[in-house]
């Protein structure tokens, strides 16, 4: 049977799950962690809730993946590696060039290393797991998808920075985006529940986790998204600050005594955000907890649904109308309080929230009342069967 | 009869309007520009259309000041200097003390000083001028009217960067605004036009001129704003970049063989916006007359209008609604394309503007056709009056 094994790579961690395709069948998922450092951690669960659980040195992604596949023919999943004919590998940047999911060869394995400019921690794992792939399954078909592609179809007026045009020109400056896969795929799961053409549909597609982005669809297609050149920009964010005046940034580095802007870049990506404002935790199940005895708490909740309502605003806007708003991943799908809280200031947009339906975690959803004109989902996000769908497509 | 005179002055300039007050006429008004540089251009238009012009060199504010007194008595404008019972001064940065429109003792001098670190430009020129008016007219009741002022109530949920919380104690790094002056003018003639108690009314002004900003106003209170911790934040401005990712200043740096954040910085206020996109001008008229042969001109002011769209949407999620949306300012007031193509891409929200009176420059009118569920002003702003009503109010 035909097996399509979907891998996202970290700069110390392989996460992956096995699909049986065309079925869409989870037969095997798992995680490594701490690659290359003491300790590392191999995780398997199969079968019926089945686990299988390794801790020792692992040095490299080549040795965690040597692992995996004799671990997948040990324990039953497989039988031969033979039967693993596809592999999809997300990759954090694609640039201008990866408009959709590709087979990487050679030429464009080059490519997905010399945009690692772009994604110095993730685009060098990723390429080095498929050279792994293609030296310990020399058959199997390799294919990229990428977290910025289905923001390739941007129009210049929303991924162009208000900056001198030749840093565009020369240096490839402008506004790529991310969470790709996951907003394509909640998108046209949304459309079929508007039970519409995606082209005749808008919709915004709330995408909020530890990093968290918004995009808006119109037609199918990303238009305009809240990340930017890199995925600090947007909303506030588990650790990151998302928009901010960057004229603070001189500011700051004369009060801290920073002369590197790397050092303060580096704190706006992770001492910022939930953490920075609350002074307590990036989790937003924490900061409810922490709410009743520390105002901060609360004010870095309600600065986080402020900014994602600030955000559906500006969509409407800019696609002079909407059908659908699309909640999904870590808080998106499991946080009601904040759907509640975001919804219930949109009631003038349209929005109506229904409350007996909104109490729920994780499940697909329709949130809206019956006669609301904007709809309102819950949908959970699904990147690896997209990626799965996507190496499919591609193995004709 | 009391008279008041309303000034602006900026680092080599002095912008002046001379009130009849209570009954708030123009009686003269004048400008002296190059300040400090050769060549200075002293010019007075008073009376019905008479004008004084004289050009030469003015070493520095008090000789322009001085000269300015001088004048006023020569050309009969006013008999003698005790006539003028009044100062109003703008103030740029007005930070989290100045609430409203104060009279200026000593302490608030020291205060306004104290606030040049948030603009190094401005506050001092203006510390500056305030002291020659005591001391040539020690008489006179001297106003500080703040940009910012009109920005303070805002909520701590809008004028709060996500980033560590201790940066706003310890360094009262936040967002400001600017422009409050206008705003607050334009949106209580707005409630008038609305026929409304302000305390009933949502209200977008969009002040577009050569700098630009929105303004959510609810309840007559600002609540939120485009621009930030300084002027560079928000809109596609003339030559200001307006919003962008941080991680992109380092990016830029490094391909620039930048070391100084400053020098970007400066790029993103000088080099950028309008500007920056078109490579042709800062000028929206500049662009529209360019559009015809250079695409990127025409893609300047589509991004320009597009920002404008956003702010509106994001401010009406914002305050779940809006009553009035309001056009003032250089491009606002004159830029009747722009006019109808932003408020063609919000037809959704309600707006519907009526063309038949959208050719229409700097003059007061009711944009919106009757039955729109979204009223569209475009009221001409006069700071200087609201200076002058300001000053008039605290001489009692």
């Amino acid at each position: 049977m035909a097996k399509t094994i979907a891998v996202n790579a970290g700069s110390s961690s392989l996460k992956w799950q096995l699909y049986s395709m065309p079925e869409e069948v989870v037969i095997a998922k798992g995680i490594v962690e701490r690659i290359g450092l003491n300790d590392s951690i191999f995780t398997i669960k199969y079968g019926d809730g089945q686990k299988f659980e390794l801790v020792q040195d692992i040095e490299n992604h080549e040795v965690a993946i040597h692992m995996l596949l004799e671990q997948l023919i040990k324990l039953n999943i497989i039988d031969k590696l033979e039967e693993i004919t596809g592999a999809g590998h997300r990759i954090v940047a694609g640039g201008e060039h990866f408009k959709v999911s590709t087979i990487i060869d050679d030429a464009a394995l080059k490519l997905v290393d010399d945009l690692a400019e772009f994604a110095p921690l993730h685009n060098p794992a990723e390429a080095t797991v498929i050279r792994v792939f293609q030296k310990l399954l020399p058959e199997t078909l390799n294919v990229g998808v990428f977290d910025t592609s289905f923001h390739t179809s941007m129009p210049a007026v929303n991924y162009l920075y208000s900056l001198p045009k030749q840093y565009y020109n020369d240096f490839a400056a402008r506004k790529y985006g991310a969470h790709g896969t996951s907003h394509r795929y909640v998108s046209e799961r949304a459309a079929e529940l508007l039970g519409k053409p995606i082209e005749e549909t808008k919709i915004i597609t709330c995408h909020l986790g530890n990093g968290a982005s918004i995009t808006a669809v119109d037609g199918g297609k990303s238009i305009d998204t809240s990340m930017g050149f890199t995925p600090l920009a947007g909303l506030t964010m588990g650790t990151r600050s998302g928009d901010i005046d960057p004229s603070i940034l001189p500011y700051l580095m004369d009060k801290l005594g920073l002369t590197d802007i790397k050092d303060m870049i580096n704190i706006l990506n992770k001492e910022s955000g939930l953490l920075g404002i609350s002074g307590v935790s990036s989790d937003m199940r924490d900061l409810l907890e922490a709410s009743e005895e520390n105002p901060d708490a609360g004010l870095a909740i309600e600065i986080f649904e402020d900014r994602v309502r600030k955000y559906i605003g500006s969509y409407i806007a800019t696609m002079n109308g909407v059908d659908a708003i699309v909640f999904t991943a870590g808080i998106g799908e499991n946080d009601a309080d904040m759907r509640r809280n975001v919804i219930n200031g949109l009631t003038w947009l349209g929005c109506d929230i229904d409350e007996s339906k909104n109490n729920v975690r994780g499940e697909e959803t329709v949130l809206s009342t019956e006669n609301a004109k904007v709809k309102v989902f819950l949908i959970p996000t699904d990147e690896e069967l997209m990626i799965a769908r996507d190496v499919e497509a591609l193995k004709k």
